[in-house]
């Protein structure tokens, strides 16, 4: 830190993101990206792009937004694009948290969230995951604080049920609710259908694991006109310009080949459940997963080190060392030939 | 607002970009865009990624970075690459700005400045530019402030000199001093031979004007390892993986393609100058731009006034209804047939 830096940061510890090997080709699957490139039309909308780019990108992002809108059967104006989910998600922390206006979340989930807490100024409180890692949902009710819930949570994979969900919206008139929806395409039931019902609700969504985009950055949210309007005062206060011609092109490309997409999905969620069997089939545990990765323990053997003895056989995945989940790795699923590396490593590690 | 926006951002006005009409053609001179388009290679870099967007930017944009790096003689971690300029704008706000730490700027200066403020609640004053919209350097010079002020400066197309930068900076050693070099191809020295004898001073760049790359996003600053380092931590807490593939690709080339660019910059640096002496011969106020842009009066015509006119024959400017310029437009450099189309339009307004 510089002897500038603004003592509100001072206890500022930023995310970090999983690595991104430059030199030795690993098998990835340590950032949950899809193992498969976007389709051709994504290409095409984009090289279009490329002989305009000297003109600024729609700052309300209208076609890209309308296309959207019309999938989802919401109105634009319920709708907010964003550099990548993580743009959205921090828009909705400085917009709405403050020293009196703290949020809540689960103790083991999207390890950002704290960090734009931190950031904002914004006090937090962690609330613990069952054993099983999975969510109480009666923790959540009435809180009277602002709440953000990643469903299906990372890097559990653990769902939480709509109605479940819906109670803590009710719960909690006063407060925001964020649903962090980046891996809903892979499972589980989505928060849009309570949209209708409660203006206290924000739903997140990423093109960055189900529609391969993760290297175009974006993501979006959904929520009463009003919550939008503020998020985008947030949005036009820091970078109004934020989708660039490309990405915005290249979201379009992306919801018209829908079908592309969740064929993709299918094929994921076969592969992840074939690994996962053969996982548990050999000691593992494994939970339910409904996202593109799994979250995996070998008993007897520290998440760090299963960490390091799959690197050493090429394979990447991402570990933490942090209380309750430190023998874990989050494995993303990739294709058929990655995951049977995969099993094959774990094979030879255990 | 909603009912949910935290009270701190009771006062925020948002920034207003330059409106992008999507209808009718209009001869478009109101958001300081390039009139020519990137070279070929920045589509064939553009293209050569959209097929692997499945896969995220790397986070510290390490080829770009280094290839600007490179191009001005610094070391990568000098640089940090955004999400367009105000980004870095924005991050360094965030990063130095508090309630004991205020920012000062000229009054006629780029209007986001005081917005980046309010967001930041970041206290700032405005010193007036002289009755001729020079700066005077003695305002800034010991102020005990942060500082922030474009050079050449918008929407005046002013500039100050090398001598006078410096001053400021050596004057201000405990505080930062922010050159927005946004307009600097296009006249004026930069600050940039200042970096190795000031830790304080930290200079931004964007590719949206000279490198013909608005639609892509990106900007850059350039400081000391450690000041650059406070606004990497900005970052990697709102958005590690802020810059996308293709528009790191794009920036690679727009660099590799130097000499495309400084053709364009002394094409559009000659249309400027053509244009403004046939103003001044009709009678207009003038200032003398270093940019790419003329900062243009009509004596006896309210600024206002002029936009109107202008639009109705097909013409987009720029104009703020701002104490001391509300009777100036702000007039894009376009292609030689646009300014000819603009001096025609304003022949026929007079």
């Amino acid at each position: 830190m510089s002897r500038f830096i603004s003592q509100k940061h001072a206890a500022l510890t930023p995310y970090v993101p999983g690595e991104q090997p430059r030199a030795r080709q690993y098998i990835k699957l340590n950032t949950n990206e899809s193992p498969f490139p976007p389709p051709r039309r994504v290409a095409d909308y984009v090289t279009a792009e490329a002989g305009q780019l000297n003109l600024y990108s729609d700052p309300e992002s209208a076609a890209l937004t309308r296309t959207v809108a019309d999938f989802y059967g919401l109105r634009p104006s319920q709708i907010l694009m964003t550099n990548g989910s993580d743009e959205i998600l921090n828009f909705a922390f400085m917009a709405f948290g403050d020293a009196s206006h703290p949020f809540v979340f689960p103790d083991v989930t999207y390890s950002f969230y704290e960090v734009f807490c931190t950031l904002n100024q914004v006090p937090y409180e962690t609330i613990p995951l069952r054993e099983d890692f999975t969510i109480d949902p009666a923790d959540f009710c009435g809180v009277r604080k602002h709440i953000v819930i990643a469903n299906p949570n990372a890097p559990t994979g653990l769902v939480l049920n709509l109605a479940d969900l819906e109670t803590i919206v009710r719960t909690n008139p006063d407060n925001i609710v964020i649903i962090d929806e980046a891996y809903i395409d892979f499972g589980g039931e989505s928060a849009l259908t309570l949209l209708p019902k409660y203006e206290n609700l924000l739903v997140t969504r990423t093109f960055s694991k189900s529609r391969s985009l993760a290297g175009a950055r974006l993501g979006f949210g959904m929520g009463s006109e009003a919550l939008i309007g503020d998020l985008k005062t947030m949005k036009d206060s820091t970078n109004p310009y934020n989708v660039n011609r490309m990405t915005a092109a290249a979201g379009v490309a992306a919801m018209e080949e829908n079908d592309y997409y969740m064929d993709k999905v299918r094929t994921i969620r076969a592969i992840r459940d074939d690994t996962a069997a053969k996982l548990r089939d050999m000691g593992c545990l494994v939970t339910d997963s409904h996202t593109n990765f799994l979250f995996v323990e070998v008993p007897g053997l520290p998440g760090a080190k299963l960490y390091e003895l799959l690197r050493e056989q090429g394979i990447l995945v991402r570990q933490w060392n942090r209380p309750r989940i430190e023998n874990r790795c989050r494995v993303t699923v990739g294709t058929q030939e990655e995951m049977d590396a995969f099993v094959k490593a774990l094979e030879e590690i255990k």
